[in-house]
């Protein structure tokens, strides 16, 4: 094991889900793609994502106070690569990307019609740490393609490895819950005896 | 698509890394898997968990201040069902499934034998945010093993997948950063000259 006290690089926890969060300001709307986030909270139903102030996206956000969170599939990690790369005080991501989107159902957020699943957010908290500002949005809706949600398994989530390139996970998946966890300690147990 | 607007169900971001959090309180130590985790800043380095306060994990931070984040291969998914599906008041998690563990090197923090990585954080922020905890810690540390690591991409990340199910990502990527996103941005408007 290496050890770095003062290390800049934190690309340890990667693979990563991809979000791309979706944002519509003053007839404005831009996505950008947030490899930061995270669930909060079950109830209520809390996502958190981290944005830098720098960023297009944290401006529309300062006035909406709502965003979306779309997750792709890993065909089109064209379009995190897109909106991740780019910025929409630059230029017009939708436009030139042919982005398509629809409005959300409860909010006025973009949902992005690639999207595998979007959840739409209600900012009810923000609050800066270091270099980038967090934002806790109240899940308010939810939509998802169930083509791509089998027994609750997302099987082609778009992942972000870190230095610009993408993957997804393997079709090969293990269950390894509470019932099996008790069969092992039994069998632990039996044998310490 | 399929739209839900008092869904309690939240697995369209997963697969998600499986964080380990690590904790020493008063002799104490004991370990917890976390689905729900991010990093949050890069100056300072800060990374975010959500532990609820129903845990035996949010006792002891609460006494300690201080935890790890442990990555773990594929292949120790046990681990995380283990430490993920039993609680530490009622058994020593480390003594029944043999958990080796070494002191951190900064911080009073153990650092899984089988983690890949792991960050020492110290708690520089603490903040209900509905049914959990979100603890921001400072990372003051960081260890990885080089042979997971090959150009700053890991290969073998333990993934959960919801549902007690555990993934991994696939050997294939595909890198589109900047450049690439340039060059396509060059065609796209040469073909709509």
């Amino acid at each position: 094991m290496i050890f770095e006290k003062n290390s800049s690089k934190y690309y340890f926890h990667y693979p990563f889900p991809v979000g791309i969060v979706g944002v519509i300001s003053s007839g404005k709307v831009n996505f950008m793609s947030a490899a930061w986030h995270t669930q909060i909270s079950f109830a209520p139903p809390l996502y958190g994502v981290l944005i830098s102030p720098k960023r297009y996206t944290n401006q529309l956000i300062q006035k909406s106070k709502m965003f979306s969170v779309n997750f792709l599939k890993y065909e089109d990690y064209k379009i995190a690569g897109y909106v991740g790369r780019t910025s929409g005080k630059e230029i017009d991501k939708v436009k030139l990307f042919n982005l398509k989107y629809s409005q959300g159902k409860i909010l006025e957020v973009p949902v992005l019609e690639n999207a595998i699943a979007c959840y739409e957010c209600k900012v009810v908290d923000e609050r800066t740490y270091g270099d980038h500002i967090l934002y806790i949005g109240e899940i308010v809706g939810i939509h998802y393609d169930e083509n791509f949600y089998k027994d609750n398994l997302s099987r082609e989530l778009l992942l972000y490895h870190g230095n610009d390139r993408y993957t997804f996970a393997t079709t090969d998946s293990i269950k390894f819950g509470k019932e099996e966890v008790q069969n092992e300690i039994k069998n632990i147990t039996s044998e310490k005896k």
